[in-house]
């Protein structure tokens, strides 16, 4: 029995850091792509990092995973086809599976090896990946975008790491065009955007970027995550077609799943923007 | 010139720390209560420090300081008394202070040197100390409130440390019931409640004892604060007389005042618990 130490993530970008306490290093892997190692904590589960940064803890992942998927979800009329980019660590899967409308949720993440240490340190993320309804690819997600069929998806979710490595490709015009173009007329693209607190320039700089590939309603979520940098972190809704995001509030109140953090409340609440982030935001 | 370093407060109730970019200490004092330091970031402007733990920053102290004062005061139907506990870096009474109606704020806090480093390092924050209106009082808050004449205040803040070393007197009946007694018949107690993520328990229970002195209407509102642990913090209202908390939302949309995170949406909004709040709180 080793005394537990502090890992620390750096967030170079907003000089802030995060730490957990943690007892061992459980597994490492050196992918094709990035370094992975899960620790042991000894008050949040175990703590996924992707080269240095924290990804995944045991306990707070709910309020990302939750947040990434049941606001668009129940943004979307009718979601049947969903596409989710990056995500290797099954979260969000299984959540987009509990909606029972959905027919199909295809997880494209470039690395295998993250969904394969998910499921030895993160089992209850990837409980889901067996349900006849899911596709689990581990294939590059800027080409799977460019490939699928035209208007073909009803929600694309982008689930990546932070805007440098091998996610960088993901929140620029390009990728945006062909999310776009795969979306049907109605369709809503969901990318996760970073702290409000410390990055607003990115999600303005990205919601240029989807208004410059024909999106043009935006919709920013802030939401409490502890193991990202300042804690507070958002996800940014793009929608085609000026239908706005008005959401089904009386599903998402009677919704047939059990949530920790979403509800339809929550939905509400997150939508009105502190006057910062509405000036910053425009 | 040193090259930056890293600054971290290990919060070992939570397991999880909070880190900030520094360039340099710009002053430190040992004073009888406490150890109180002040850095430089690169990032966050002036970061201070008591015993190791994290106070404020320039650059996200307005969340805290917002939120400990504008959704009471704008609950309260007209408030012309107030108390503040602590508060020695001046914020939350400056914030009380741009409320028209207040008569009188009187800010008690044990510790002379708290309010001298932030004159010094945080002036922004004490640009209100010369209002008429300001009673800067540097005394036991454990006393002033006992001493507190029956039925005086219209809102008393609570805007203490961690309840360790001097504030643990601030979280338990005895305290709670002095409170009760200032406090006029539609008065409101506030106290700051910590994270509702990692210290639940440290709410329900202060919660319980706030019952136990004789308040029976509580609400517990959550917002963002990056330098406390978890970045997600909250504070806790304590009401009497069954009045509940609907709050004047008209004059807080019409408020002639500036604020950078509370606006009468965001007042609303945080009054919606995400379903583990409220299972935990019942």
């Amino acid at each position: 029995m080793t005394s537990p130490t502090w890992l620390y993530e750096n967030f170079e970008p907003s000089g802030s850091a995060i730490g957990f306490r943690i007892t061992r290093k459980l597994d490492e892997v050196q992918s094709p792509f990035q370094k992975i190692e899960v620790f042991e904590s000894t008050d949040w589960g175990n703590v996924m990092l992707i080269d240095g940064a924290m990804m995944v803890t045991t306990r707070d992942n709910f309020l990302y995973h939750e947040m990434m998927s049941h606001p668009a979800l129940f943004t979307h009329p009718d979601p049947k086809q969903v596409v989710i980019i990056g995500g290797g660590d099954c979260g969000t899967l299984r959540e987009v599976l509990r909606h029972p409308g959905v027919e199909r949720a295809v997880q494209c993440d470039i690395d295998e090896q993250v969904t394969r240490m998910s499921e030895k340190h993160f089992p209850e993320l990837c409980e889901s990946n067996g349900d006849p309804r899911a596709e689990v690819l581990f294939d590059d997600g800027i080409a799977y975008m460019a490939n699928c069929a035209p208007g073909s998806l009803d929600v694309v979710i982008v689930d990546a790491t932070d805007p440098v490595g091998p996610a960088v490709g993901l929140f620029n015009k390009a990728f945006f065009e062909s999310c776009f173009r795969a979306l049907k007329d109605d369709g809503i693209l969901v990318q996760q955007s970073e702290s409000p607190l410390v990055l607003l320039d990115l999600i303005r700089d990205m919601r240029a970027e989807m208004g410059k590939a024909g999106f043009d309603s935006f919709q920013t979520l802030p939401f409490p995550q502890p193991c990202y940098p300042s804690g507070w972190w958002s996800c940014t809704l793009a929608r085609k077609g000026g239908r706005g995001f008005d959401f089904r509030e009386a599903d998402a109140a009677a919704k047939v799943f059990e949530t920790k953090y979403y509800s339809a409340g929550i939905h509400a609440a997150a939508q009105v923007m502190p006057p910062f982030m509405a000036e910053a935001l425009g």
